[in-house]
């Protein structure tokens, strides 16, 4: 009896397999480099016997889903109304539905008998107002073209305000918090009683933070300039502003650990770049301090967030004019609280897992 | 003795004249629809002389420029060297630097033997340290292509930060200050013991809040994207995100006074513009409140941030828990300083004037 928990990449998949019951993990693993996704299940159901796991007999199948618009406020049961639906909505994530579509129909195919359930991304954010979701554009343009903020992560953000309830014993509908997922993609979300009232990432992920290999918010005449200054094409800077920034574009590489080590040795642009990813972050936290009235936890996830005191220190350092007071030694200790008794606002590091939290969300589908 | 202070735009010229020693007003005008600047300085010299003002015979005049790029901290005494370098930066403010350059040929024609200054709208943030103008791309776009945060608006914040100094009765240097410069064009500054470290404004002046025609920042992949969906030019999105964006998109006009008046009549979409623009402007505090580690003020300025109540009470209510307590009576009556005793942040409204900051850089320059 157990749920199995998808994420479908371009050419991966990776795969995390709970009991149904009790939500202990009982097997995950990665296939890389696949040509296309039935091959990739082929794979994995061959894997999945080797543990005496009958793909076919398992009872459900959980697929993250990266665009949800604004259809889905919550997970929901696959059909082939709800692939026409994710499928229809690939203009506003052509890079990554395709990938969950793909996905989706390999399971259908391999386990005909086994329900499918599609956790989106953006389900988690929509439940901000609308002067939060919209951008100053021309009503048509929101209402016959899509364009609006959608925010992404939703499940992380989700999974580590529900854990923060935990550790601060006080119900989720009570709490306000900001949490910080930061990873290779990194976002912000605004936590008010329970439900997200703004976030980072925009209609798209490339907005808001700076992030491994994403610009984040820029200036959007940048885009026209080098169009016209450098003879780019829009597909060019696409890419540019989406695979060749952010950290990568200023330090050479997107991985934080080498970046710090870098800049211990004197690298400038790693200093640099380690300099403008936590201002940014650092302003992003006291925005939403402003849109919060009021802010009970501030919560580090992903993968940088989770192990970089550095970032958290260069974040919340000097904010005690905002409640905000950062246990300097508690940080190094890489401990789960990590302000001090003088602090309004309680600071913690909590691993996120966006896989349990989809399986999760499954086990609730199924016992409804 | 006088000193005449020049603001050319595209098909216009606006004049102040001040006794060079006083810098009292003497005359102020301005001529629209003009076909070239050599015209509106002819109209312009018939008008100062039926205030006996000889324009040949003027100390010097000062000019406002945009766009001063890297290159100019602090205005500077016009030459061919100088024409040549703004020219030369065209590319960054193709909307604004040719009409400016073009209003000190003019000048330098009708008045050969007066002096003319040019004041840069970006020279007072060329303070900010490269983690805040620095864009997380690509090395070469900043040092080849010259893509990094320029801000603008910089003569109103400096004006407006002497002003609370002097209503504070503290030095500038001592002074921390979060400055709005809210009229059709929206801008806000960051300025630590007297210096600008960000601002909202960016390469142009499209990034940043929600302005009068102007979107503000976006995610930068709705441009690609409404190119792709709606068939437009880079061209055409350009002048939709410039021209046709902000509150009027969302308002149908950008006169912030009649939106607050269809609001008071049950408008959803005027409330909404309201909505939207006052919650952007209250996240950038809250952003600069984490940046600035202590603030002594905030400061509204320009033609909404001066006389709209309504907006600094939406920006500023329930930011107790940041040291921001705003005085509704005091801030209903119009009075200067708008926060109450509890507040550790003074809120003040000072009227801008770039203008006269222009003809004070002048003066000093003259001086000098």
């Amino acid at each position: 009896m157990s749920i199995l928990v998808i994420n479908a990449g371009s050419s991966s998949i990776k795969y995390s397999i709970y009991n149904t019951k009790t939500l202990q993990l009982i097997d995950h693993g990665l296939i890389e480099e696949i040509r296309d996704h039935h091959e990739g299940f082929e794979v994995m159901r061959t894997q999945l016997q080797l543990h005496n796991i009958d793909i076919t007999k398992i009872d459900a199948i959980g697929h993250r889903v990266v665009h949800g618009g604004e259809r889905f406020h919550e997970p929901a049961r696959v059909d082939d109304a709800l692939i026409r639906e994710i499928t229809a909505l690939i203009p506003l994530a052509p890079l990554h539905n395709p990938a969950n579509i793909e996905g989706i129909q390999a399971a259908r195919a391999i386990a005909p008998s086994v329900p499918n359930f599609a956790v989106f991304d953006t389900a988690f954010h929509q439940t901000m107002p609308p002067y939060a979701y919209r951008y100053p554009l021309a009503h048509d343009l929101y209402e016959s073209f899509h364009v609006r903020r959608y925010g992404f992560h939703g499940t992380s953000h989700h999974y580590v305000s529900i854990q923060a309830s935990d550790l601060l014993q006080k119900p989720i509908e009570s709490l306000n918090l900001i949490t910080f997922h930061i990873g290779n993609g990194v976002s912000a979300c605004a936590i008010q009683k329970g439900r997200s009232i703004d976030t980072s990432m925009g209609m798209t992920p490339l907005e808001g933070l700076m992030m491994g290999t994403r610009c984040g918010s820029i200036d959007p005449s940048i885009i026209g300039y080098l169009m016209h200054e450098k003879g780019m094409s829009i597909e060019e800077v696409d890419t540019l502003l989406n695979k060749k920034s952010g950290l990568l574009a200023i330090a050479g590489t997107n991985d934080l650990r080498s970046i710090i080590e870098a800049r211990k040795s004197g690298d400038a642009n790693a200093a640099l770049a380690i300099d403008m990813f936590a201002y940014r972050l650092r302003k992003q936290l006291g925005a939403y301090m402003s849109v919060l009235r009021g802010v009970d936890a501030v919560i580090f996830t992903g993968g940088i967030g989770e192990h970089s005191p550095l970032i958290h220190e260069m974040v919340c350092e000097g904010l005690e004019h905002m409640g905000i007071c950062l246990d300097r030694a508690k940080n190094s200790a890489f401990e789960t609280r990590i302000h001090d008794e003088a602090s309004t606002v309680a600071l913690l590091v909590i691993p996120t897992d966006e896989e349990r939290q989809i399986a999760l969300y499954v086990q609730s589908l199924l016992s409804a």
